[in-house]
């Protein structure tokens, strides 16, 4: 349950407050957001703890319902996460890049240069790959996890890449700067709570078919238990028009930075499925207000062994990049 | 039926072959475009008329499927389509604004004056409004295109109106530089026949449960019977997701760019049918490639009869003029 | 506007309140519907009208939100639309059956004696025919409606036909029991006005792209206009899933039948566009509780015009036809 | 990687040939259908793995995408799904039936009871509860689970519930006849992989945003692990009609009863969202052929700690069962 504190209690109230609610929960996880407005604090517990907190004088009320600490309610001013030196939701756009999955060292670091050489601070690349069919490449896994960290620390780009599991969780973590949650597993509720424990920035796909209040709730999973660094990435939606692979939903980005101050990443790659469409769309998020976009670059795309007619050649790539500087100069952000 | 000319044909005989095609459609409406990629010309008849078109020399095939004239495949450069002075579809981004639906003469002059001052070409106003119920306000009919058409020559501006009824195109012609189509009559295929009969350009806007190809095959229709100045319109589809009245097909509007050479706008007052969301999905819109927007401007959108709250109020607007000339000018393009 | 007269009025003060009404509106239209729970008066106007009627003693409100009348708040009973002996709404479930738009004379005659021999009532048959290309067959317009009508007096079955322009209403009206309003025209106002002044029954098939209030709101269009007879018709709706041509919508077939009066039917041919899926989702509608279907039957759908693949072999019909029947009688209907 | 077999070898080929990819495999989970038409070994393993399986005389095929095994192509006739003396998918139409969640063990009971009386085999119940929301109840979890296999022992009920985690699957296998997964883990492949290893059936819920062929590929995680034992759901999809919560796929329940062999039941509680629908959705179902029918009952609606608005009362849900008897009954089932 989400504790709403009374908004004028002191700083000692408040403290003494979370001390009381912790004590009420016995054992159950507290996470005290005592410099929101108003100030709220998480707590877990059955219908006793219920009752005991209620009769607290300086709660005001008790909520059910999500998001809200995903919201401009919650946190009025826009959030930045940052990964070291690269700020994720400040004036630069911040560009992702990578294959689909990791194939082999040779191929990813290849990419990974490409990626860098055109702008891009962050290295995406799948090592756990969810994947529709049992029989499809599933990736590489740990060792594909090894191959992304070395690519990394030998490009100096930062890596985020998917963990579909909660128990690969700390492997993830250990190996990436930055966990993936892939649009299927986007209510992956013991997913969702198993990363909320993690030191290491979120970034949250929206799944296709779940709406942008969804998204904010699943946000509010790991922001309620206690993990503050989530991105948020639209990645398009599934409807009835065919000619593209998704719908992306430029209606929800602009929602999104409307009313959560979370940062917001677009997927162009993905929302279209199609290298045709990809450069309109991009330069559209980013006029949109998006914090970054995320693409599939392929050294060879018609050689990869998932995708591969989404990604980008690296040619392609640098036009685009040229293109979206400009976009984001005319809306006042840097790239 | 489309029937394409072998590519080879000499002027002489695409000539000579249109007349021969007349003659066999004896009395039905034959429309040459002996200039296409490869020439065609559309003739109308029943399966004697099929059959004997069959047995031309000069004839390489018969089609039944549209879209094809819309596309680039008919027509490779971009189309242009005027209205005197206003060119769509070419290097300016071309700014279509004013009321929902036209209410008094002041009204519609005050907003006339607002969108002009922002930097519009066209004034949009309803005057035959198609309205889900019944029961509500339905347009000032002759005495709105009336108020409109005095409007535009007092402010230069010109006029796109909607005309939901075959027998009404004359009339609408008559007050109007520009006929629009609307979304609910995207596939009311007796309309479609009757403007393109018509020598006023056509904004044709997308159904709300239609695809874009569906989009080109309506424009085909018009173009096929004769009438070359048809402009698209994205104004969002209807999908699952409720934050925004309905969904902007940003990847529609990219596809639609790629595929026809015909203009393409964007309505994002219909498409978000939120204030707030209106600025980023035009910014977009623009860096996207859309040749114009359309925006509902409203001196007291709290007062209108009709979607006063979709409307931008005119400082609004004029704030979001200097970001859309921003985005133009970084594509490319003028505002 | 819909005008809702006082619950109390007496018979007389009823009609001298739409009296009133009628000489207020002054040459406009005014609809009474007296005996509605509570009495009320459909009247076209202007604001000057609006003020005046308001000003009545014996009006309660003014509403412009549709649906009312097409409600069960409007009218609590079921309706029952007749054609002759053939009652729509009733005990019966009905069989609509026939080729999807009418070829020669032949051929429509030999579909009627296998649609009427499984036991249709009424025959369907297109020959004014809205397609998505201007290339493909349009129908055979008025010689269509001459074979119908021919085929109709020989088998003794009931015509139902698409008409698509106000001005075809009277033409189609002379030769069909039926008018049918297709998915593409549903929102098609300026058509639903013309049907409305028609004295034949509607068939109001619901746009693919509409939910199922506005379907009710194009019949307040009709019912509103003085027209009682309508009866309305799931034929799919636009979704994601691309496995079937569309998505039969059995939750809207369900809302129609618990909250509107008007007879509801289903369409499974253009709902699936599969003769595979035709017979499971034809007994599930009957079992929810349509009050008819409407198929697609075709001697020979291999060499059909258009929709040929979707069409049931007699054969195949036959052996629905029994499996209906046993289905309508578990749920207390015949057939 | 699927590996189709060559369709003429000997029992004793195929015996080697299964033996030879387990030893190719070396390590990694082989998997042999070798009564399949034609004879598959789903074999896990990297590039090398594939390169030394496409040598083998025997291997006629390899194939990455699914559905196979799931498909009527992979399994001809019908299956079964036994609990027991319980069979779901034979002739016999299956109810399924309890509180969205468990509450109490005396709520639990009730229902439980209630459930029975009406001629519920199955006993459903969510101790592990996925929410939107990380503030809303989550389900009693271990104590819910006690609660459920406590009341199945007392009546005879099998239980069947869901898990939302793969370290979960051993405890809630422990407690039940048989796993849930939920549409909104629909795809969450660790899950699917994790339930593909035990013992106990599994109810696969389709995902709202997901298509019927993807339902069938998370079946074919299932049943390529090992787990032969697949009962499919539909409970409604994501679509842009917004009078009931979801909209039952009525086409995909025939699809799926087409094209695959797995039993198919359908959920309108949870398509709906509305009892005023369920009963019409509940008969409709039958009519097409589900293998039966989960729906929510509860002592007390209006009391539930979730979804309580969907949930019908003893008493309609007994009226309901009549009418499903007499529908079964009609097209050839027993209920």
């Amino acid at each position: 349950m989400l504790v709403v504190l009374k908004a004028n209690l002191s700083a000692a109230d408040r403290e003494a407050t979370a001390r009381a609610l912790a004590e009420i929960a016995h054992g159950n996880r507290v996470t005290p957001f005592l410099d929101a407005t108003p100030p709220v604090v998480v707590v877990r517990g059955d219908d006793n703890v219920r009752a005991r907190v209620q009769g607290l004088d300086a709660v005001a009320e008790i909520r059910a319902e999500a998001p809200y600490l995903a919201t401009r309610a919650g946190h009025p001013e826009n959030r930045t996460v940052r990964l070291d030196d690269v700020v994720i939701g400040g004036k630069d756009v911040v560009l992702i890049a990578g294959p689909c999955s990791t194939e082999t060292y040779e191929q990813t670091l290849a990419a990974a240069l490409a990626a860098k050489k055109a702008g891009a601070r962050l290295l995406r690349g799948g090592a756990f790959k969810p994947r529709t069919s049992p029989y499809s490449f599933q990736g590489h896994g740990e060792e594909g996890l090894r191959q992304l960290a070395r690519v990394a620390a030998e490009t100096g780009l930062k890596v985020v890449t998917e963990v579909v599991s909660p128990e690969d969780v700390p492997l993830v973590a250990e190996h990436a700067h930055m966990l993936q949650i892939g649009a299927r597993n986007m209510q992956n509720f013991a997913l969702l709570k198993a990363v909320s424990r993690s030191a290491r920035p979120v970034l949250l796909k929206r799944g296709f078919g779940c709406t942008v209040d969804e998204l904010l709730a699943s946000a509010e999973y790991i922001l309620a238990g206690g993990n503050p660094d989530v991105v948020l990435c639209e990645r398009g939606i599934r409807t009835f028009e065919g000619s593209s692979r998704f719908t992306f939903d430029l209606n929800g980005l602009a929602y999104l930075k409307a009313f959560s101050s979370l940062p917001v990443i677009a997927d162009p790659s993905h929302a279209t499925g199609n290298p045709t469409l990809i450069p309109a769309v991009t330069r559209a998020a980013v006029a949109a207000g998006a914090d970054g976009v995320m693409l599939e670059v392929h050294p060879e795309p018609d050689h990869a062994l998932s995708d591969g007619d989404q990604a980008l050649t690296p040619d392609a790539f640098s036009t685009l990049m040229r293109e979206v500087r400009a976009v984001a100069e005319a809306v006042g952000r840097a790239f």
